[in-house]
C-alpha cells in the first residue's frame, strides 16, 4: 500500500518533495496538494486548502512547507487530526511555541519528522557513519563550514529570525547529530562585514561559533552569507582515533593547466544541487518511519535543540559571553 | 506538443531510458512498449510487438534496447516507415550490415542517433568544450583509460564481437569525438591477463590501442575487462596551449587519516551509476534532434566509424602490425 | 662579506640553524658555538661559553636557540655588545619581562629577529601573498589547524608556560601576520582530553580560540596535542574578492585503489621534516636584514603580540569570558 | 673512512653531485675534480685533468658527468685503474660501443653504477614499493608519462641521439624497473608536431611507445618535448590487486577561489627542482654500495637494455611495425 500524501506549500522546497513523491518514491503517493498561489498547481493532483487537506481522509501524512510563521498552527492541526507530520525547518522562531507545539504532538499518537536534510546528504552520512564505527574514536572537535554564495533579499532577512536561527540552525543539527551528545555552553562572535542586503535588513552576516559539549569535546562552525566563489559546505570530526573531513561536491573532476596555473570546477553553487540527493533520501526515510520500518530519524526534539542553540547564540553575540543550556532551557551566566 | 515514443526492449538500458522520457523529460511521452519478456511490461503503457510497435500510427520515434543482433533490421524497419530511431550501440557486429543499414536510413527523411552515451557524461563534456574554446590549443595526445570492474559472462562475452567490439567501441568514439578529426592508423597490442571467464571465451581482456589521425596527432587507449577496485573512466587531452583530465567520480567527497593512513572512497564502481546523468542528457538530445532544435550530436557514420576502429584493432592484434583506414575502408598494410 | 655568527644553543633547532648556515648560506659563516654539552660541538668550529661568544669581537650576529628562562638574558647582553640577534621563540614567558628587554634592545642599534619560522612555509607564504596581492579582498576569516601527532614529556609540558605559550602562539603570530590587523578580543574553550603526559602535567590538550580584530573580522583557531595522523598544519582565509586554503604536505603524491578502498599517504610527521625549507628562508632572511637588503620581518614587537595573545587566551579559559586587548595590554572585562 | 671521489665534468648535474656529496653525505668527501671550463672549479678541491684524476691514487671512486661522447672511454679507463664509477646516462648512443665498454668493466673488480636518478625518486619508489610489497598483484600495465616544459636548443637535439635516446630513455628504464620483466617487443608511434628547435632539428617531439613483456603484460609510455604547463612526470601501474599512481609535485598546496573558478599552483617547472632530492639519494646508493653494503642498484646492463629499448623505438618507427628484442639483440621482424 502506498502512503497517501498531502502536501501544504508548492513553493522551491514543496516542489522538490512532491516531484521526489510523485516520481522516486514508489511506496508513496500525492493525493493532494495546497498553495495560496493557485498557479502552482499540478493539473491531475487534487487541490484542497491547508484545512481541508489536513481534515481530509485520503491524507495519512502531511508534508508541509508553506511560510516558518504557519509550521507550528498546522502541525498542531494534523497532530489532532492524527495525521503524520513532515515539517520543513524550523518549526518556529519562538521557543515558547516550539514548546506548546511538541506538547500537543506528544499527546497524540502520529510521527512528526523535521526537514533537516543535510542529515541524509551522502558526504556528512559518511562522516556520521565513520563516528558510529568507532574509526574516530572520542570524538574531540567537530568543524563545519557553511557559506551561502549571497545573501537573499531583505525582505527574508527581515523576517527569517537573523543569522543563528535562518542558517547555522542546520549547523548546529549537524553537530548535535554529528557528536550523538548535548551542548552545555555556546559562544558566539559576529559581525556585519559584507554590506549590501545584510546591512539594510541590519543582521549579521559572519560567524564563528564555539559549542562546549558536556564531555568537554567540542565544535566550531563558521558561517558567511556571502562567498563570492559558491556554496561552501564542509564539516570535519577529529577525535582519539583518526580524523574524516569532507570536501565540496564539484560539478565535474577536470583538471586543466597551461602557462598561467592549473583550474578545476567551483562547487556546486546553489543548494538545490548540492542537496537534490539529500532531498530526496529524507522523504524517503519518512516514509519508511510512518510505515513503521524505522524510527524517526529527526523528531521534533531535534528542532527544540537546534532553535535552542541558535536562541543561545544570539544572547551570546547580544552579551558578549557564553551562554549555558541546562537541559531544554538556555540559562544566562 | 510531445514527441511520441514507443520502446523496444525493456532491459537494464531499456529500462533506464522509459524512466528518463517518462519521469524526467516532459518534451517526450512514452506510447508504447515491446519487449519478449512480458513481466518486464509496465501496466499503464501499451504493449506490442516490435512490428507492430514500429508502424504504429501513434509512434513518432523508437528506441531500440533489444540484443545487437536485431538492430540492423530494426532501423531499417524504422526507417522504412518513416520513424526517427534512437538505437543503442552497436548498430552490428559487421561492417557490411553497417553499411546496408546506413544506406536504407539515408533514403529515407529520418533521424538516427546512436547511443554512445559518454559523450554526454558531464566530465567528458567539459574537455570536450576546453578543446572546442580552444583552451587545449592544438590537440596532441589523447588519453582514455577505460576499465571494468570485472568481466561479463562467458555467454555475454562470446556474443559480444570481443574487446574492441563490445568495450573499446565507446573509447574509439570518445577519441573521435574528442578530437574532431579521423584516424588514419591503428595499432593494437593485446593480451588475455585475467583468467576466468575471458580465459573460457578465448577473448582477450587487456589492450592498449594507439591511434594516429591524419594530422600526427595520436590517442592512446588501455582497457581492462578486470580493475579489482571498480569502474575506472578517465580521460586527459593535451595540446599546445594546455592539458586538461578528469578523475572518476566518488559516491562522497570523504578523506579519512588514522595512523594507519588516509583513504578515501573508491570511484563509482558500476556503470549505471556512472553515467546516470548521461543516459538523461543523451535522450533530451535525442528528443530535441527529432523536433528539429538540434543536428542529431551522434549519428549513424559515427556509429560506422567506430566499428571500422575496432575491426581495424582486431586487425592490427591478429597481425601484429599496424592497419591503415582509408575513407571508410580498413586497409592492411 | 660573509656575515659572522655564533650560535648559542646546539639541540635540534640550533643544529637545524648550524647546517644551514655553514651549508646553505654562503653569504654567512659560524664563527663560534657554544652548547652546555660539550660533546654537541663541531670539531672544527672554536667554541665559547655563552657571555665569551656574545663578547667576541669575531662575533657580528647570535643566534639564540639555548632553553626559553635564557633568551631575555642572551638578549640583553646582546644588545648591550651592539651584536645583532635571531631568538627562537619565545622571548620569555612573562609579559613584563619581555617589554623589559624589548626596552633594552631599542636603547641599542641592533636588529632583533624572532624565530616564527612558519612565516617562511612555502604554503602559508603563499596564502598571504595572495592576501597582499589582493586576491582574497577584505579578510573576513582565517582559519588555523595546528594538531601535533603527539604530546611532549610531562617535563617539558611543566615548564612550557601551557599550550597557549608553547604551541599556539605559532598560530596567534600567523593570524596577525596573516592578517595584517591587530586583535582586539580573545575568546578560548579548552579542554584536557587526551590523558597521557598532558593529564598527568594537569594542562589543556584541545582549545577553539576566536579571535576579533579591530574591524570585525576574526581568526578561529583549532589545536590538539594529539593527532594521531601525524602532524596538522593548514590554513584558510576567506574574504570578499574569493577564499585559499593550502592542505598538508605529503610524502609523496601516490594514491593506492583495491577492492578495500582508496589510499594516500599520511601528512609528513615531524615539525623537522614539515618545516625544513622555512628553517632555511628564515634564517636567509634574518642575513639578509642584517646586511641591510631588507626590514627584519619579525621583529620584538611580534613576539610581544602573540605572547600577549597567549596570555589573554590563558585568561580567557580560567574565566569562562572574552578577554580583551587594548594596545599592548591585557584588560579583563 | 669517507670514500674519495673525484669528479669530472662540473657542469649543471656535476655541480649537483658535488653538492650533494660535499654538504650532504659525511661517507664520501670529494678529492678532486676535472672541468675543461677552469672557471667552473671550486677553489678549495685540488684540481687534475680527467686522466690524471682517474690515476690519482687519491682517488677510489670516479664521478662522470662530462658530455655522453666522453663516456665510454673514460669508464673504460676508471676500470683498468680499479676505480669505481658512477656514470651519467647513456654510457654511450651506440650498442656496439656500450658492450664493448661493459666487456671491459666486467674484466675489473669494480662497480658501475648508471645515473638513472628517476629510480630514486620519492613518488617512484613508492609505487615500485607497493609492487613489492604485492600490492598491485601481478602487474598487467604500466603507463608512464613524461614531458618536458621546453625543448632544447637545436645544438642539443642535433646531438642528443633523438628522441628516445635522449628523453624516453629514462622511462624505458622506468618501464623496466617497474616491472621487474624485460620487454620483447616494442612499438612506437612518433611525430613532430610543435615546430621550433625540434622542426629545426628534424627531429621528433611527440611519442607514443607501447612495451610488450614476456609475460604479456605491457607498457606504454606518453612523452613531449614541450608541455606547455611544465614538467610533468606520472607513473600509474595496475595489476590483479589493484592500481597506483602518482602525481606531479608541486610547490606548494595552496588552493584558491573565486567568482571565476578554482586554481592550484603547477607542477614544478624544471627537472632540478623535481629530482633535487632523487639526485642525492642516488649518490648516497653509490657510496654504499661502493663501500659494500648493498649490491649496486643501477648498473651498466640496466644502461644497455635501456638504451636497446631506444633503439627499437627507433627502427619502430622507421619501419612502422613492431620490432623485437631477443636477449641483448634488436631482432626486425
Amino acid at each position: 500500500m502506498q502512503l497517501k500524501i498531502g502536501i501544504i506549500g508548492l513553493g522551491r522546497i514543496g516542489n522538490i518533495h512532491y516531484n521526489n513523491i510523485r516520481y522516486h518514491i514508489p511506496e508513496a503517493e500525492v493525493v493532494m496538494v495546497s498553495d495560496v498561489d493557485k498557479n502552482r498547481m499540478p493539473d491531475d493532483v487534487p487541490y484542497g486548502d491547508a484545512g481541508t487537506l489536513i481534515g481530509h481522509p485520503d491524507v495519512e501524512a502531511v508534508v508541509i512547507c508553506s511560510p516558518t510563521d504557519t509550521h507550528a498552527n498546522y502541525v498542531a492541526q494534523c497532530a489532532r487530526e492524527g495525521k503524520h507530520v513532515f515539517c520543513e525547518k524550523p518549526l518556529d522562531l519562538s521557543l515558547a511555541r516550539i514548546r506548546e507545539t511538541l506538547a500537543v504532538v506528544r499527546q497524540h499518537d502520529i510521527q512528526l519528522m523535521l526537514g533537516f536534510n543535510r542529515r541524509f546528504d551522502a558526504n556528512f552520512m559518511k562522516l556520521k557513519a565513520l563516528v558510529d564505527e568507532g574509526k574516530i574514536g572520542d570524538v574531540q572537535l567537530v568543524k563545519i563550514t557553511s557559506r551561502d554564495p549571497a545573501p537573499p533579499s531583505v525582505d527574508y532577512l527581515k523576517s527569517s529570525g537573523g543569522l543563528f536561527l535562518d542558517m547555522t540552525i542546520h549547523d548546529f543539527d549537524m553537530a548535535r547529530y554529528v557528536m550523538g551528545k548535548e551542548v552545555k555552553e555556546v559562544y558566539a562572535a559576529a559581525s556585519a562585514l559584507t554590506g549590501g542586503a545584510v546591512a539594510e535588513a541590519d543582521d549579521i552576516d559572519t560567524a564563528v561559533v564555539t559549542l562546549k559539549f558536556e564531555d568537554g569535546s567540542m565544535a566550531v562552525i563558521d558561517n558567511s552569507r556571502k562567498a563570492v566563489y559558491g556554496y561552501d559546505q564542509r564539516l570535519e570530526v577529529f577525535g582519539s582515533k583518526g580524523m574524516a573531513h569532507v570536501e565540496n561536491n564539484k560539478p565535474d573532476t577536470h583538471m586543466y593547466y597551461n602557462g598561467e596555473g592549473a583550474a578545476s570546477a567551483l562547487p556546486l553553487h546553489f543548494f538545490m544541487e548540492r542537496y537534490t540527493m539529500s532531498y530526496l533520501t529524507e522523504m524517503k526515510a519518512f516514509v519508511k518511519s510512518v510505515q513503521g520500518k524505522q524510527p524517526v530519524p529527526v523528531g521534533g526534539g531535534d528542532g527544540l535543540k537546534a532553535t535552542m542553540l541558535a536562541v543561545a547564540a544570539q544572547q551570546s553575540v547580544e552579551r558578549n559571553t557564553p551562554v549555558t543550556l541546562v537541559g531544554e532551557n538556555v540559562v544566562h551566566q
